[in-house]
C-alpha cells in the first residue's frame, strides 16, 4: 500500500477475507489501513468472527456492509483508496463510494493478496497435503463401486461421502463423473446416465479442507480398454509427465503447458485438448497461475498447481488425468498420489 | 427491453443465463437483443451447449467472453445497453465496454430476469417439490445417527450421501450442523465437534435438483430437552406458525417477517431472533423477495419463499424451523413436510 501511497484497502473477495484474517463467514467487507485492519460483518457472525478473527478488529453491522465500510471510510483522513475491481460489482462500487462521500479516489488494486496467496507456507502445505489424501483415498476406495449399471451419481455419492467422512468440509467443487460419450464433456457433472461396459468413466473431484482445496482426476475403464483407448491413455499420462518434468522454479506458466501441448500434437491429439493444462490451488480451486498460452507468470517455490491434459473425443469419450504438484527448490512433488496407471475394471 | 427503449441486455448472473437459455455451465454470457439471444462460452462447453441450450444461438469463443460478447456488440446498430451491475465486476464491465467501443450507452439493468424467476410455473414447481423432499427423507434417515459421541460433520456426511442418492446434483450450499453451544452461530457449518448428550442440534440442509434448490431447518435434542430449551423451542415454532398464517397473496415481505418476530417479541426472544424470517427460493438459495425489515415487495402466488425464524443464545444454543412454503392463490402451502415438533433422541 506504502508502494502505490494508497491510504486505505478495501476487500471484498472472501477467499482473501479469510486468507488475511482468518473469518470464513459468507458475509464480510475488510477495510485495511496501514495500521490495521477492520472486518465488518453483521449479527450472524458476531459469535463466530469472535473465535475466529485475531488479525482484525471486529465491527457488526445490521444492513448493508458497503454502506458501513464507506461511512467508516468517510469519516477518516484518508484520499487515495484501493478496492478490489476484479471482485466488486458494479453497483456495489457505486454503494461504497456514494457512502464514502467525495473527496476520495479510487484505484483497482487488483491481484495485491492473491499475490501473497500463491506461495503457500508450511501450514497451508500440511493442510494441502491432507486434502490431497482425502481425495486419493475417497477415490481408490470408491473404484469398487464402478461397474456396469451403476449411475454417475451413486458413484459422486460414495465419493463425497468417503471425503466428509475423513474431515472435510465438502467437496470442492460439482463431482464430475463423465462416462462413456459424456466424457468429451470436460465439466460434465455427475448424472443419472448408467455406467456400461467397456466405457471409459472420468472422476474428477475435489476436498475443502480448512479452506483449501484439492483436485484429482483419473480415469479408468469398465470393463477392457480398446487399443484406440489406450493409445490416448498414454499419451495423456505421457503429456502430465512431461509437464512434471519441466515443472521447475524459475520456468514460466506457459512452459509448463507447452511441454504438455507438445506431447499431445506429436500424438495428433493437439486440437483434442481443449483447455490449459493446469491452475494454482488453494483457497480457491482455481487460482494464479494459468498453466496456458499467454500466461507468462515465473514459477517460484511454494505455488501448487494442478496438471491435467486431457483428451476429448465426440461421441467416444473423454481421458483426463490431473495432479497437484508443488513447486520445490528442486522441482517439483505431487501431492497426490493415486494410481495413474489405466485400470480396467472387472 | 422495449419500455426502456434498450437495444442490447448482457447478461453475466449464470442462475439468470440458465433461466434464460438452458446452458447449465460455469462460463458464459447472454446477448440478448429484441431478435433473440446468443450465449457465448468456450470449447469445453461445446457439446454441453448444443445439448442443452434452445432459446439461444451458441458461439464458442477461446479467450475472454466478455471482450468476445463486447465485439459482437459493436459490430451491431445498437446504442442502448442493459447490463447486471449487481452481476459484473467493476473490471469486467471495462473489459466488456472497451470491446464494445464507444458510441454505446450502458444502462444498470438488474433485476429484470430475477422478477421473472419470482413466480414458479408448474415444471419449476415439480423439481421444487422433488428437491424439498429429497431433503426431508434424508433428515429423517439420519436422525438415527444424531448419538452422543457422532460428529457434526458424521451427520453431515450422512445427510449429503442420501440426497445424492435420491438424486441431488449436490448439497444447495454447506451443510449446517450446529450442536450445543455451537448453535448460537447461525450459519456454523458441520465442524469436528462430537454431539454431547442433552445437546439441542440444529440441522440446516438443502438439494440442488436439476438447478433448484430447498432448504430446511429441524433442531432437535440428543436427550432431554431443558423446560428453557422448551419454552425456546415452542415460541420458534409458535412464530413459524405465525408468519404461515399470514402468508398469501397480496401481503407484503415485511408483513410475513413482522408476524414471525411480534411472537418472539411477545416471548421475550425479540434481540435472540438476529436475522430476518425468511428469503425466497428457486435456482439461487437466497432470492427475492427477502422477508424482512424493509422489503414492501407485494407476494403473489407461484412465489416459494422460506420461513425460518429462531433464536440464538450464546453460551447455550440455538433453534431455529425452516421450512419452504409456496405461496397459492388462496394462502399458502408447505414444500417441506418432515416433522415439526420437538423432537428428542434416546
Amino acid at each position: 500500500m506504502r508502494a502505490d501511497r494508497l491510504d486505505a484497502f478495501i476487500v471484498t473477495h472472501l477467499p482473501n477475507i479469510f486468507y488475511l484474517t482468518g473469518f470464513s463467514g459468507s458475509s464480510g467487507i475488510v477495510l485495511a489501513t496501514r495500521n490495521g485492519a477492520i472486518l465488518f460483518t453483521d449479527q450472524r457472525y458476531t459469535i463466530q468472527a469472535k473465535q475466529e478473527v485475531t488479525a482484525a478488529q471486529v465491527k457488526i453491522f445490521r444492513g448493508s456492509l458497503l454502506k458501513a465500510a464507506g461511512e467508516q471510510l468517510g469519516q477518516r483522513p484518508v484520499r487515495r483508496v484501493g478496492f478490489e475491481a476484479q471482485h466488486l460489482a458494479v453497483a456495489q462500487k457505486l454503494t461504497l463510494a456514494k457512502a464514502a462521500g467525495r473527496g476520495i479516489q479510487w484505484f483497482a488494486w487488483d491481484g495485491k493478496v492473491e499475490r501473497l496467496r500463491v506461495l503457500k507456507d508450511e501450514s497451508e502445505l500440511a493442510t494441502m497435503r491432507e486434502a490431497a489424501d482425502i481425495a486419493c483415498s475417497s477415490w481408490t476406495e470408491t473404484l469398487p463401486f464402478a461397474k456396469p449399471g451403476v449411475s454417475e451419481i451413486d458413484l459422486a455419492a460414495e465419493i463425497e461421502f468417503r471425503m466428509r467422512r475423513k474431515g472435510a468440509d465438502g467437496p470442492a467443487f460439482d463431482t464430475i463423473i463423465a462416462s462413456g460419450e459424456r466424457g468429451a464433456w470436460p465439466h460434465a457433472r455427475a448424472s443419472r446416465k448408467l455406467v456400461k461396459k467397456n466405457e471409459l468413466v472420468v472422476f474428477d473431484l475435489g476436498a475443502i479442507l480448512r479452506g483449501y482445496s484439492s483436485d484429482l482426476t483419473r480415469t479408468v475403464c469398465v470393463g477392457r480398454a480398446s487399443p484406440e483407448m489406450r493409445r490416448w491413455y498414454g499419451a495423456v499420462l505421457e503429456a502430465q509427465q512431461a509437464a512434471r518434468q519441466v515443472l521447475r522454479p524459475g520456468v514460466t506458466a506457459e512452459q509448463v503447458d507447452a511441454a504438455a501441448r507438445d506431447v499431445l500434437k506429436r500424438a495428433g491429439l493437439a486440437r483434442k485438448f481443449i483447455h490449459s493444462t493446469g491452475h494454482g490451488l488453494g483457497l480457491e480451486v482455481h487460482e494464479s497461475p494459468r498453466l496456458g498460452r499467454g500466461d507468462h507468470s515465473v514459477l517460484r517455490a511454494g505455488t501448487v498447481v494442478t496438471l491435467e491434459p486431457g483428451v476429448y473425443i465426440e461421441g467416444k469419450g473423454g481421458i483426463r488425468i490431473e495432479d497437484d504438484a508443488l513447486v520445490t527448490k528442486s522441482g517439483a512433488e505431487y501431492l497426490t498420489h493415486a494410481n495413474r496407471e489405466l485400470i480396467e475394471i472387472g
